[in-house]
């Protein structure tokens, strides 16, 4: 996994959205991903649960925050970075997967229902994940589970304080 | 996809869980499941939206609340069900996908952070999508996406009254 994957979050709203954005912060994390940017007002709560994870199950991975997500995507792309927005009116995931593998720098990003047309012009591809409405959360980790052909499920990550082995299968009794 | 998949969404809390179960049950509608069950008190918003979703997109797909888990779970394995729990404490999805898909009635149960101890016991498979704390909803996706090796993807919805197809790709302008 030599890849350099970000995922931009477009169209956080503070409150509403504070408990999708951080599922999609976990899944940026779990799924290989090295860093999430999240469009809309700085929010102290996401960042620090994020780090908790990060703390305990390891890095590297960070979240920020930013107000224009075309500065953002733009800044991206200088440094070489194709943009992947994700859309059930994208092509399909299982035909363009072949081409968006070929680039190591991908940007993903993923929405809330109202997305701009620009961010559908702006993206190189624009990629179904089923084309049902559901939600970008699943979309997410399966892209990335995609564009990582599964190899992300076993990935590892430094200065864990937790690692799960064969052994912690079966849990211990809780009160 | 001959297959029956029911989810069974264990531990979903009236208000704090609406949304989070929302995207759980559109992402089993989506990627292939065929009934969800939410362990819970009825909530006529999450039936409604969803149902709403089915009148536009097509189905069959069904909600239902129930207040017992080992009811369900009970009643599901005397037709014949058996009982998958999406855990991070399971084994890895890639070692035992193919025991699981011999299987062609499934009950795929998911949770909120304190599992009882049960839920692993009474499973037949307990199964980690990565080995990291993550979403429910990304686990969902991405098991149902194993199972059925991404034909999902394509399920053609009956009673649908949009389709999206090729044509659909670029989205309208919008005001």
């Amino acid at each position: 996994m030599d890849s350099k994957v970000v995922v931009l979050r477009y169209g956080h709203r503070t409150g509403r959205d504070d408990r999708v954005t951080t599922h999609c912060c976990l899944v940026a994390r779990a799924f290989g991903a090295n860093k999430i940017i999240i469009i809309g007002k700085e929010d102290k709560g996401i960042k620090e649960s994020v780090q908790k994870v990060c703390n305990t199950w390891g890095g590297p991975f960070s979240v920020e925050f930013a107000s224009s997500w075309q500065e953002e995507l733009k800044r991206l792309k200088q440094q070489g970075f194709i943009a992947v927005h994700l859309t059930m009116y994208g092509k399909p995931i299982q035909d363009i997967i072949d081409n968006v593998r070929k680039h190591k720098k991908v940007v993903v990003i993923i929405g809330s229902k109202k997305v701009e047309i620009g961010v559908y012009r702006e993206s190189d591809y624009n990629v179904a994940i089923t084309k049902q409405p559901h939600s970008e959360i699943a979309a997410l980790a399966v892209f990335l589970d995609w564009y990582f052909n599964g190899k992300e499920l076993n990935k590892r990550f430094s200065g864990a304080k937790i690692i799960l082995t064969e052994k912690d299968e079966k849990p211990k009794k809780r009160k």
